[in-house]
């Protein structure tokens, strides 16, 4: 569609599909400024409470790189080469092969990762396999590099395993990549050894790259371990995208990465380094002294840290599952297993005046000023997306609230009998 | 082009135009280990030497903000709030109407705020006319988002001016944008009030936008001021690029700005703003606390910082020019005027083994360990550019090592005779 503006300026297509940002925005707007105090359930950004805070080491790290004025010029644009050097080693203890330096490209946070990646596989008439439910960037960065997304379903009663016949049957010639998070955002899935490696063996089979999105990498919570899709990586090529991010506790120092996690070198030919070296020159790096203090950052192996980040998301994610239980027209297939958030399905033939998932949030958010992201938003009707990486106590204030709506809104339990 | 490689993984075309670091990267491996140690003349970073550190204010508000542990969350991916507010006070200063916040969208440098212009303006079949000579990165992001660049001439013997002929007869219903580099890169030149209201008086013809980029915004050596596009927002609707990182000598803060310049609105309907956020979302934004630092680094008015600043580029420009014209088989047409480069012309008939300005660089990396580009890495056969924001003693040095090399390859001058 293209206007011609008055005075002659071309207006053209945007993408259609809403962010989870722009959702979450509209349900802000919707509570009651004279209501309660709002309490957010609807990002992955737990920050704000100072049972999330960083460690100073980390902090000082990034002081100590910044106020030697040696970091406040350009970084190669693919990342310093120290930086690389960390992410390489940090990732390759996972693995069963060890990453050279140059497997990596220093991001902009997984957004940039996410993108970059992206745009790297984007050509004419190209198409990639995203999840359903899944994280909107990829759809909005596809819509912009006019790759035309295609989606394969997570099976909700299979602990959100991939469904791998319908991964099959989507691929054609022009497929270049599938998606896969895991840790999983929304739904709070880790994924098994043997789902990955079928992952990856049906991607070889089709001969697509598979975008493993890390960016959760070991927020584990349940029974199963992390495992990096890049174990994987002879099997079929991997692109690694993770951060800082969320082990860490920074998303706002916005340093990600994006690695081949290809022992084979499939994606070491001349042109597609050539193409990703490119690619990084228009998308710059991140802050150069942030990058410079990672090395300092990785080498401190903060286990204390990262054991109380896990347990305060274990007993968070427990208090969730079994609030949900209480009310009894939501309800949730499994218990959350990692990441941050996990995916509830709304009874919506019990609740006497909600229409749909959207309308529960938006009422929600009016009556209780508690925001829950609908799970439209992430590709599923009639289900919505909770985050887990909330405060104890206000977590348990905003399930209490979700409760007394939802009494509200349904028709009581034993009006059925 | 499309390659089935063993496994079946597709790959896809790569822009073949060489990107700066790229071309310098190729330099650097061309000079000599056991030679003269490597002075550069290169690259738009001079934050190497002593000489162009930033101030100890900026760099303790970045602490500052980043101590405060408020700043490790996410940011809206626009922009902090009170950081649109100050990039929107700090331009406005400049203009003669005020710019709102939210005409403000915070990038992650001026690489991305070039990356977001043209993805935002990006459409199957749109064209968009670039400077020749002209700074790289714009092709780079038109090849990979699919927009043809089409190419205008800058006229050295006019002080660098556009030749605004080759502009109206380069466009057509297609042109989404023209793109203004002041002051100049890699020319130096710094344009009048009344050619900059002549080129918006050409944009506002052929209905097109202009996309300013000021990334070396007031850093004028010469007699002309710097006055910013936007100046003429009224005339033609402005996008307005920039960036911290010249100016306050921090580019590896990655803080820049994308602005609609554009009082009258025409960026402003509903669709395009829609899209500026939308494309915001897959941007992310800078670190938080660096952006969060903004406000108290711009109120701090550090005159006596950019006068110290100008008046060494001043002196070094001043050093080069006088210098260029001892050396008989380069000239330079005018004088830099501002920014930290300029063009200097080859006279390839007064050389004796020497083929072309490539020839040029690789030979003079190799004999001398002196960087300078060759002018066909911005578009601009047998010419070179020369970066002259490089500590005094160390740029005297270069310069002298580029005197000698020119006698021991060029014709004698007497031979002329």
């Amino acid at each position: 569609m293209e206007i011609q503006k008055g005075n002659g300026v071309k207006e053209i297509e945007t993408p259609n599909n809403i962010t989870i940002k722009g959702m979450l925005g509209l349900l802000m707007a919707n509570t009651d400024a004279k209501g309660k105090k709002v309490i957010s359930l609807g990002i992955g950004d737990p920050t704000a409470y100072s049972c999330f805070q960083t460690t100073s080491a980390a902090q000082e790290a990034v002081v100590d790189a910044l106020r030697s004025a040696k970091f406040n010029g350009y970084s190669p644009t693919v990342g310093l080469p120290h930086t690389r050097k960390a992410v390489a080693e940090y990732l390759s203890r996972d693995l069963p092969y060890k990453l050279q330096d140059d497997d990596v490209y220093i991001t902009a946070g997984c957004t940039q990762a996410i993108e970059f990646a992206m745009s790297i596989l984007a050509k004419p008439n190209a198409n990639i396999l995203l999840p359903r439910p899944g994280f909107p960037t990829y759809e909005l960065c596809a819509a912009f590099r006019h790759v035309v997304p295609r989606y394969f379903d997570l099976l909700p009663e299979q602990g959100w395993e991939v469904d791998l016949s319908a991964v099959e049957n989507l691929a054609d010639q022009n497929t270049v990549a599938m998606v896969v998070i895991n840790p999983g955002n929304p739904c709070g899935n880790v994924y098994t050894y043997q789902h990955l490696k079928k992952i990856a063996e049906t991607a070889k089979r089709l001969g697509i790259i598979v975008i493993a999105d890390e960016v959760y990498a070991h927020l584990v919570v349940g029974a199963n371990p992390f495992v990096p899709m890049g174990v994987f990586g002879s099997v079929a090529p991997v692109l690694t995208l993770g951060s800082m991010s969320k082990r860490w506790l920074v998303p706002g120092w916005r340093l990600g990465w994006v690695v081949t996690s290809d022992p084979d070198g499939t994606l070491k030919s001349p042109m597609f380094v050539e193409r990703l070296k490119k690619y990084s020159d228009i998308c710059g790096a991140p802050a150069t002294f942030i990058q410079a203090a990672v090395p300092a950052i990785f080498e401190q192996q903060e286990e204390v840290f990262f054991k109380k980040t896990i347990n305060i998301l274990k007993q968070t994610s427990d208090i969730c599952y079994q609030k949900i239980k209480e009310i009894h027209c939501i309800s949730c297939p499994s218990k959350p297993e990692g990441a941050m958030a996990f995916m509830v399905k709304l009874n919506i033939l019990m609740m006497k005046d909600i229409s749909d998932d959207n309308d529960f949030c938006f009422k929600l958010a009016k009556e209780e000023s508690v925001i829950i992201l609908p799970g439209i938003a992430v590709g599923l009707k009639n289900w919505i997306r909770i985050m887990f990486a909330v405060e104890q106590s206000s977590l348990e204030e905003a399930l209490e609230r979700v409760k007394s709506f939802c009494q509200r809104h349904s028709f009581q339990q034993n009006s059925f009998i």
